[in-house]
């Protein structure tokens, strides 16, 4: 008889967190994509309920015993990992005083609240006074986790949504995309300078749009018996692996973004459908890492999503829904998609410009945190580096500066996730194509099953059980390596 | 300084089971209107757990205590009502000990599974096995609140539905309802033998019948910030009281059910959406009873969306989705909408019919609980009052007879209810046309705020603050009284 009592006592009570979190989840969903303005407030109550419940759940005083004891008991590495992913969510739930928390919590409501009319006000001052506090509180929150954990304060926080990366090793993976992203860039656009593009003619109906995005799901495998597609302002990919939700918003002058936007959250939900369904309840079950998870919607929409053969199977569906027009040739389609053109806003970044939007703010709040630089610094910072990294000038303009993003109004340490997300994609597919020369054409004639099958096998089923360094040197032969990411960009823009 | 420490305690406690109830409703709507079919294990998992939490909540020892101290402490007349309501709550989870109530939950699951198939196989025999089982834990909770409470058996389950109604009240009121509705449904059917009813051609697309709908409830009040309108195999009122949700299903060559359902889903939402907002979190805050609810549903799908006023305020609604139909002329709509035709099912059933198959129903349940009959003499007694009531022979046919309902799988007490709504919405309506004898003219000219503001005043602002008797009283002058009903079936059907 196996000794296992402490890890089966944690293991309910997991499996109720994880039962009470699908239903804030679905609850979540729900608020974005269906909920009507009134029921805002109570349904604000009910999620804060549930939150203490949870928290309550999860600072239950037997847990840290639980967790000691477990570590002698008899476990396999499943469960052994099934642990230690425990431990990892245990810890952020236990290691801040109530206080902290609390505090964090005000000052983020309030900065953000204000923000929304700061940001269109074009008002760093404003925003400055509520940053400081949110700024501090960051800061003592990094250096009472950083004491605790043995690491540095930025990375204490990084270690939130890339557990186990270490800020050293971005900056040295980001500093070898400094050296080579602007020239490219540059040679990208001297290229592209001159081609033509042909923009496709609208209106787009919003009916259409979504039969072709739901039909461009299916080519993508989602399943539909365990998910569904709507609309929210913001979209995302919510919901629970057994039920997983995704959202777009459309515009009716322009298909092209919500559809690439469709093709990114099915990657998300593809990983969240595809978690090994035994764990489900647990956190070994979970996803590995925000970065892993963006390197799924990213292997979808870019590595995938914008590659020949993808626009050749999808350039048909696209003109059965909105005419035949020159702009649907996948030639013209693969111009479209691959436009570079700096600019001021991240979200609206081109696939080469996107890393320099991320690397200025990972310098920059590395050094916040690190207390090397202090808010009032952030704007001339942030001119200098736009100036450098897309010689682009936003001085006096905080609105599409360093007032974009809202992120900072409580959130360091999750920018990188988006460039390691994309360089893991491009990791991936290295191997893919090199294991299958004919991807594209196997693409293009609709067979998608090499990209799903290596997925499948290699993350998606995975889940935690491995740390994100294990789960990419197993799936890939080797450690995070910016060389391919490298090499992806230059064959797509400079071929 | 007031003395409320009890009353307060609980009155948190009843908020928070109020808000984790919010996300149950909102988790169950979306089971019914969104959920795809794999997320149904999953979520059938996340509602146990929140079901054993809120059990525990409501049965935790010190609730017992704090509602004798609150009893004693400085309360208003709201604060009592709420205190009452609370204490009737705190009974229905504590009265039965743990052991009958799993053993309910298992037989009832037993038993309706089976029937899904057994209903279809007109297997009476195979549903007796299960049904037998059920009765006799029906009986044993009858019989236990029984003799808590003080009353008799069947009384003890109905109370559970209409708080304080007495059987030998509803026996008494049927049995009037008995002496005149089988002479009134023979001379409505005489009297429109001769009458021709032109029906509407269709097909009626499922977008203008929604788009038909979504209109009518504008019509009707229904605030669309909060609450919405989708679709479900059976059709509901859900959600919360700040935030609505309502269903309907849609068949493509009848838009005549889904727009009456619409009608009287709206009559329960407005409702929900009318009850005391100061008192939302707490019981005194809710709907006053099962009857009351249906009284609310049928005063617009009966009294209002049937009268004539109303019919020729939607007749060209109609006729702007589906075309110049002679068959949309509003005298035609009123044949239409009160065609007279015994038949087999209850929910089919017409206005004038209903009764009859609720008073079968209430006969027969009353005598098995109070243990007058055994399950086996249910098809005899079936027949026996199908063939008295509405002189339709159901002998062998239990498919189509007492096989018909999924109540009697786990629910006794219940049918009442519908006909007590039915008498209710009579009794609001013969009050409303006496203040104001112009009321068809009003509805017909599209001002139909002496029907909301009158039900908003008398029943939707007061909750659960009075008895349903003290209510009724309090709305109409006059304890329920059949007469009113009877009155209304009469001026309807024989004019
Ligand atoms: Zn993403
Ligand atoms: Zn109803």
């Amino acid at each position: 008889m196996l000794n296992q009592k402490a890890y089966q006592s944690l293991s309910h009570t997991f499996q109720r967190l994880h039962r009470f979190g699908h239903l804030g989840a679905i609850a979540g969903w729900d608020q974005a994509a269906m909920m009507p303005p009134k029921g805002n407030e109570a349904r604000a109550a009910a999620q804060a309920e549930l939150q203490v419940l949870m928290h309550q759940l999860i600072t239950a005083p037997q847990l840290q015993e639980q967790l000691q004891a477990a570590e002698q008991e008899d476990l396999d590495p499943a469960q052994r990992a099934n642990l230690r992913e425990m431990r990892r969510e245990w810890q952020q739930a236990n290691l801040l005083p109530a206080e902290l928390v609390e505090a964090k919590s005000l000052a983020a409501a309030r900065c953000e609240h204000a923000w929304r009319s700061q940001r269109k006000d074009n008002d760093w001052q404003g925003f400055l006074a509520n940053f400081r506090e949110v700024l501090r509180l960051a800061r003592e929150e990094a250096a009472l986790l950083a004491q605790i954990n043995g690491v540095s304060r930025y990375d204490a926080l990084l270690d939130k949504y890339e557990p186990g990366m270490k800020s050293a090793d971005i900056a040295r993976i980001f500093d070898d995309v400094k050296s080579w992203l602007p020239g490219l860039i540059e040679a990208v656009r001297a290229k592209q300078a001159g081609e033509a593009v042909i923009q496709p003619t609208g209106p787009f109906p919003v009916a259409l749009q979504r039969d072709l995005g739901l039909e461009v799901m299916q080519l993508l495998g989602f399943d539909f018996d365990a998910g569904r597609l709507d609309v929210s302002n913001h979209p995302f990919c919510g919901g629970v692996p057994e039920d997983v939700r995704i959202t777009t918003r459309y515009r009716e002058d322009d298909f092209v973004q919500s559809l690439m936007g469709i093709i990114h959250e099915t990657g998300h939900a593809r990983y969240e459908q595809g978690l090994p369904r035994q764990w489900v309840e647990q956190p070994v079950g979970r996803a590995r890492s925000m970065g892993i998870h963006e390197s799924q919607s990213l292997s979808f929409e870019m590595q995938l999503g914008r590659s020949r053969g993808f626009l050749e199977l999808i350039a048909p569906l696209i003109r059965r829904r909105f005419g035949d027009q020159p702009a649907f040739e996948a030639d013209n389609l693969a111009r479209l998609y691959t436009r570079v053109e700096p600019g001021y806003i991240r979200v609206d970044a081109d696939e080469l410009c996107y890393p320099a939007h991320v690397i200025l703010r990972f310098e920059i709040e590395r050094a916040l945190i690190n207390g090397e630089i202090e808010a009032e610094d952030v704007p001339a910072l942030w001119d200098e580096k736009m100036m450098a990294y897309l010689g682009i000038d936003t001085r006096g303009n905080y609105r599409d500066g360093c007032l974009q993003d809202i992120h900072w109004t409580d959130t360091f340490g999750y920018f990188p996730s988006y460039t390691l997300g994309a360089m893991y994609a491009a990791q991936y597919f290295a191997v893919l194509r090199r294991q299958e020369p004919n991807l594209d054409a196997r693409v293009a004639a609709g067979d998608l099953s090499p990209v799903f099958d290596w997925l499948q096998a290699h993350i998606w089923s995975q889940g935690s059980l491995w740390t994100t360094d294990e789960l990419v040197r197993r799936a890939t032969g080797e450690a995070l390596n910016p060389a391919h990411y490298r090499a992806h960009l230059e064959a797509r823009y400079l071929a």
